[in-house]
């Protein structure tokens, strides 16, 4: 069985990998912290009876050789970067989970068929670069030297120009694995959500990461003072915006309780004077489903819903989809693997969506792929205050373990 | 009768003492550009007959004596200054028109019996001290020495500062009038909405200049990820604000339409990412209206309705009351001379509440005061666009003549 105090000393190291902040953690990629957090990791690795390995981007393997040279590699592993001022769950887990699990098979001595790998991946959470999942997708391949150049971090220096200072020390291998024979790809992850915790379930399996649909909304009306324009003569831009969020919101709400969400997390009045009627008000609409049906139905609604405000508000409404991202399907054998792991350490289990984007959702497009959820204190993320309790990291781990012993055989 | 080359020629030349602006006028109290349109106002007057007078905050009057040296004075007019970016005629059009009359006295060889001054005064519209109304109250008196050193713009210098370099040429008379006696005053302003263009109507006859109450609001939530928490687990702070937004705006609009406005202006989601649940929204309400009963009734609503969207949404909401000013009463005996003079020169009128505040207010406290309203296009106010037909503002200089001539005799 896992070790807690493993569990805990590696968490309490990555939790104090920082720069200053506020509160909680900050470990961009690529900076002196975030190879202070590389740099321990694979000291456990090695520990552990890994071979450690850097590729050309910044991620980090551990390798188990198993008894098979030609038999494909078995992966695990999540992002070891951090927003700013994060908690020291989201990603490292799937990381400590992942090398407590080499650590169980040394300890049981437990020799596997396939190779294992413990993967850490940089740059997941898109905080330097604008862009997320970069490490990963230079696993997958879908990123490679092209990209290099191409993508450019917030200070304005190329990929390329960053790793040479990063990696001056290291000998990295190629970063693309399309080559390689890989049988599975397993990522432990917190849920960022509270219903594991409501339920009272112990594991999350995911069936779907979910599609994801940004809609740039806005509205415009016709600005005027606020004290000399009739309620009846308005063209209020941000009533007709409030109007169609209302309405939405409503409409998600009755009919995909379960199944979608809706939220409106940014928006803005201009000329934005407490005593002026908006002529204008733009706001972002996130929606998410495990089915791109009903992002479709939602997005018609809020067409609909729109042209009536338009009259009844006397205002005219825009609505740009700014990104679509289909659903990513999570392999079933793994999943019933998952299934049958926590069935037989007795563990309860609840198949769902992923309603984040995960570094699986990458790998997904080229190999088996599967995740597993453990509970997240009170649902918090990319907050100081995330928390996943030690007896939750313990059970992911031995969930986790039991699954790879099972792909194994 | 008014001559329309002399009121062009005027608002012109005003509206060219501009400091450089992407659109429209920018002429902000004690600036070179204010000094230039100031002066040009003054030679204005001097060439009527005027005598001219600045006084110690650079308000600026011409007075025509009357017959009677012991008779109260007559003053008319409005305010120089402007917001940023503004149209030709907010404050400008009260002071040409006034200027105008002093012409047509001049013109008609008209000597009244009562002395009669023309007024501009100084940083009405608040642009550079926070403080809105600013001349008027050191000519009514509630200002006065110890505001000089109080007030201070928004470079940190204060108004006594301020004045020593920007009055350096003038030998400024006192700006309190407390002591002298006064029989009115009249201010003419456009109207900044859009009821007089759409009803045809000439004139407009300030009854009230209405009650304003700003209300701060606060709606704290539970932050959380946009994809991992289901819609009914979400403690969404803007979801709440929305809602009580819209509830308020529609209660106002079916029980005040005719008698009171509510306006939000000013709105911001925190943490304000696409992908985050709001853990909080704060937002500006501006409740106006000419009863003080029907502010305190709308606040009562958002009150109440405040506490069913606590329950429905699981969020707080703290309502402030961030200031609270009650309706001033415009002069009866006035309001019937102005509605005489439209009736005797066959122009339409109707009695109507002003939504925006204006030196009137301040001198009513006071002073037996009158305002005069003129169409003003489409409504479109504090806007490069804003604009007053030539033939509206001959109109206003016309009623403003007579009821001059009434109240004289």
């Amino acid at each position: 069985l896992a070790i807690i105090e493993r569990l805990q000393q590696d968490i309490e190291f990555l939790r104090n990998c920082s720069e200053p902040c506020e509160a909680g953690t900050t470990r961009l990629s690529y900076t002196n912290e975030y190879r202070k957090g590389a740099n321990y990791i694979k000291k456990q690795m090695e520990d552990a009876g890994l071979a450690v390995r850097e590729d050309s981007v910044g991620n980090i393997y551990g390798l188990l050789e198993g008894r098979d040279p030609y038999a494909p590699k078995i992966i695990t592993g999540s992002h070891l970067d951090t927003v700013r001022c994060a908690g020291a769950f989201d990603g490292m887990a799937g990381v400590v989970c992942a090398l407590e699990v080499a650590r169980m098979l040394r300890d049981n001595g437990e020799r596997l068929n396939h190779s294992f790998e413990v993967l850490g991946t940089i740059e997941e959470e898109g905080s330097s670069f604008g862009q997320v999942l970069l490490g990963s997708q230079f696993i997958e391949g879908s990123f490679g030297e092209k990209e290099l150049d191409l993508v450019s971090s917030n200070n304005g220096k190329t990929l390329r120009q960053i790793l040479t200072e990063y990696s001056q020390y290291e000998s990295p291998m190629p970063a693309c694995r399309r080559e390689d024979k890989i049988k599975a790809f397993i990522e432990l992850h917190t849920e960022q959500g509270p219903i594991l915790e409501s339920l009272g379930i112990d594991i999350g399996i995911v069936e779907r990461i979910v599609a994801i649909s940004w809609l740039n909304i806005t509205v415009t009306g016709f600005a005027g003072h606020s004290g000399t324009v009739p309620m009846n003569n308005r063209q209020d831009a941000g009533i007709g915006a409030f109007n169609l969020i209302v309405d939405t919101n409503r409409f998600v709400k009755e009919n995909y309780a379960e199944s979608a969400t809706a939220t409106i997390g940014q928006i803005k009045l201009s000329p934005g004077s407490s005593n002026c009627i908006p002529s204008k008000c733009s706001f972002t609409v996130d929606l998410r489903s495990g089915e791109i049906n009903n992002i479709e139905e939602i997005t018609r609604y809020i067409h609909s819903q729109a042209l009536c405000i338009e009259k009844q508000c006397g205002v005219a409404i825009d609505i740009r989809i700014a990104s679509l991202k289909h659903p990513i399907q999570m392999d079933k054998q793994i999943q019933n693997l998952i299934k049958q792991s926590c069935n037989e350490l007795g563990y309860t289990c609840k198949q769902m969506n992923s309603g984040a984007g995960h570094d699986a959702m990458i790998f997904a497009r080229r190999w088996k792929t599967g995740m597993i959820f453990i509970p997240c204190v009170r649902g918090i993320t990319h907050h100081p205050e995330e928390c996943v309790t030690w007896e939750n990291m313990a059970i992911g781990t031995d969930v986790l373990y039991k699954t790879i012993l099972h792909l194994d055989k």
